[in-house]
């Protein structure tokens, strides 16, 4: 069957797993060298004042472009552009357990590019991260992917400025992929976003930028370890970098999927656009839309204007949740292996539950309930006593849409009697490894569990023995 | 940290990836002890026989308990269950490259299982499957997974007659799972449905029933070579049975799910529901609701009448192709690895683009086209010579949605000169295996896609010689 032209092409065949990468990660997460952390956050505070940016609440009439629409009551840029505020009806789960509710979502079809460019030094991978101001965030200016990029900008649409490195996401051939795949973004707050998440290594010299520095996975794990340091999109980036690790888990891989399946087809999510002007229980005022009860967020607008040395300002929406929130995982070792305890987790902008944390809510939304009917886990998780406590800090959402979305992260040692090896209804013992494994395919990790599973990365190393001197409390 | 009584529970570990499935398959496929495939057709007959069922055409107002909303114009049951014919508005891509269009589509947002029961006789896998017969299915009765049921069906909703042997797969205690996965359906036609395909393996005796026989899987690769007999359903809940396979291959997994996650970007589908009554370009008529140019498919009703044994009756709408398809997949065998050329399809009903066949079409919708813009390879695929096809065979797609939507599925040798290793943009060399393990996660092989994986791997079984006595042309 095989012509004799054919006969002359001898491809390559290639190694499916790439077999040495995640001895480089594991070597450039050991490593430290280069700059401290402190003069990393040195950098990063300089950049703050720098850029000399401040952030003011305004009233929705002071948006400069954006609008409520007539027709629909939906807030949206005259561009029709960026994104869209708009009203949701949602729906999980069957008959006769299905859950029903309004919220305003933002909306945003367009998949935008999370990456980060990877290149080696001295046989050590280093990471481009840049110092990035987002106005939502706490310190506005934190550590972030060498490129955040809507598809607006990278197809230039808006005739902005260019945004840098973004070429070696754009084509292929600039690099080597050593991770990239369609994430979901926080499914409470986005209907259906997705960004795609790369991780690219060059081997070529990169241009410099002041700001842009070339870390080890080592110093970004240190930086993990400071409040609000690392912004989600890098977060949610480098999640992806990690191997498929150890062979054994409590469960196999095809019991966590099945797990997924069974509980993706109980409680199926299903969402009506409404008008957002017309959601039963949210009103809106001068300065937000927010449910009559003031839980959990509200819709604002804010005004952004530069300092010194940039001549930008603009305004948009954000939106702002009314409390600091707590995501935790719960964490136990069986046979050598450590584990987490994942939920399977349906929110509104989800197309499918995905895996999430043990816990994720924001506390003050459950303060008025008695403790049988608070999230499961959420006592357990608050009142850790500290040497249980394997990591904690503070951590923002994504700051171009979500103002002050801080979150307590948290890794908790857990014992039987707190969190039995045979789990309850919605929860499943998931070893690192496998968490990491399911994170390069698309929908299965969410963004919370994302951060958790790069936070959780950074024990290995702190356990290893590495970087504990550096390391702050 | 650990706890005296952690230290008691001494939980076994398991292996994350079955490391007996792959050769328990093999020697399954490899096996056609048992029944004749000529004696399991006849049996297939002789149930068309027995039920007697007659399908016949009626006027829309012959519909029981189906009608047209008054306010939305889409074709709904009065239940509000099964499913609703809806309009739908879909554009795909971004400006500059958007393409947009209407269309009916079929909404039907619960979850249904595709189960197989798997069980060992005489240490060979047996999969129990059922004599079926569906409206829209050419000879009506075909070979089907052990269950097909709607969420309905099994929470019984519609206190209907139980469905047989579903316990096994909603109780996971029963047996062991060998895969379970949501998967798309065919995205043309359905907007987002998924359903949940599932093979599961008991070792306990399980009850017989006439329309129902244990078949080794090489029984029904052999089936899988004659016209219609084996169902959509049963198709593609068996593809995902096969394992990970050789680890040598022309593109990496992470080269390959970086092209897709690229195509995802370039291509994002989004589609807003509009009313059935009010869909540009589309009339309807006592009969049916078509384009005026008669392409793609009509929706239209039937009246379904069982005859001698059964009592059951119904009319229902169903979705009518207006031609016989071609579905191919290009092959070449680049260093002992067979490959196939998948495409990157985004249909109007997936959430994102999905590996897809290398030809999906309905030739007669691009009849009127020139050469040069007809789809890619649909020339080579139907000129082939007879040599060059590795497998050729008419299948149905899901006969309780779709009428008669029969199109022949191709396996064809390429040459360098026809498919070369540089392969045009959209398209990409993936080995069979790759495919496969793909296939484990949801929305990653479409619903064709996954017709064809199972066919390749009855090529397989012919290469090892097996079979091939008693294979029909």
């Amino acid at each position: 069957m095989q012509s004799a032209k054919d006969s002359q092409v001898r491809p390559q065949l290639t190694d499916r797993q790439d077999p040495v990468l995640p001895e480089r990660i594991a070597r450039s997460a050991a490593e430290l060298r280069g700059e401290s952390v402190e003069d990393i956050t040195a950098w990063v505070q300089r950049r703050r004042k720098e850029v000399g940016f401040k952030v003011r609440r305004i009233p929705f009439e002071e948006l400069d472009g954006w609008s409520f629409s007539p027709e629909t009551g939906n807030l949206v840029h005259r561009s029709g552009r960026f994104f869209t505020v708009q009203g949701l009806r949602v729906s999980v789960g069957e008959q006769p357990d299905r859950t029903s509710w309004h919220q305003p979502v933002i909306a945003q079809p367009e998949v935008g590019i999370l990456g980060v460019l990877a290149r080696e030094f001295d046989g050590v991978l280093h990471f481009l991260m840049q110092a990035k101001m987002e106005p939502g965030n706490p310190g506005l200016v934190q550590i972030s992917p060498t490129v955040q990029a809507t598809y607006s900008n990278y197809t230039k649409i808006h005739k902005g400025a260019d945004v840098r490195y973004l070429e070696y996401f754009t084509d292929p051939s600039r690099g080597r992929i050593l991770s990239d795949v369609l994430q979901s973004e926080h499914g409470s707050w986005f209907r259906r976003k997705r960004n795609r998440n790369m991780v690219v290594e060059v081997t070529e010299p990169v241009p410099e930028h002041e700001d842009f520095r070339w870390l080890t996975l080592g110093q970004i794990h240190e930086l993990l370890g400071h409040d609000n340091t690392v912004n989600f999109d890098a977060r949610s980036a480098l999640a992806g970098l990690y191997g498929a690790g150890a062979s054994f888990a409590l469960h196999s891989d095809t019991e966590l999927l099945s797990w997924l399946a069974a509980w993706r087809s109980l409680t199926p999510i299903t969402g009506a656009p409404v008008s957002l002007a017309d959601i039963p229980g949210w009103t809106r005022d001068e300065y937000s839309i927010h449910r009559d009860d003031e839980r959990y967020f509200r819709v604002m607008a804010v005004s952004v204007r530069a300092g010194n040395r940039e001549v930008r300002e603009w305004t948009q929406p954000l939106l702002e949740p009314n409390g600091l929130g707590v995501v935790a995982f719960l964490t136990r070792t069986f046979g050598g292996v450590p584990h987490v305890l994942v939920s399977a987790r349906a929110e509104a902008g989800f197309s499918d539950a995905e895996f999430g944390p043990t816990v994720q809510c924001v506390p003050r939304n459950h303060g008025h309930l008695p403790a049988g009917e608070r999230p499961p886990f959420l006592d357990l998780v608050r009142s850790a006593a500290p040497a249980r406590i394997r990591y904690s800090a503070l951590h923002s959402e994504e700051g171009g849409r979500f103002l002050n979305a801080v979150s307590r992260y948290l890794v908790i040692e857990a014992t039987e009697s707190e969190a039995p090896l045979k789990e309850p209804p919605g929860f499943r013992w998931v070893s690192r490894d496998q968490l990491a494994a399911f994170t390069r395919y698309s929908h299965y990790v969410s963004a919370q569990a994302r951060t958790l599973l790069l936070c959780l990365n950074t024990l290995e190393v702190q356990r290893a023995g590495c970087g504990a001197t550096r390391r702050s409390s």
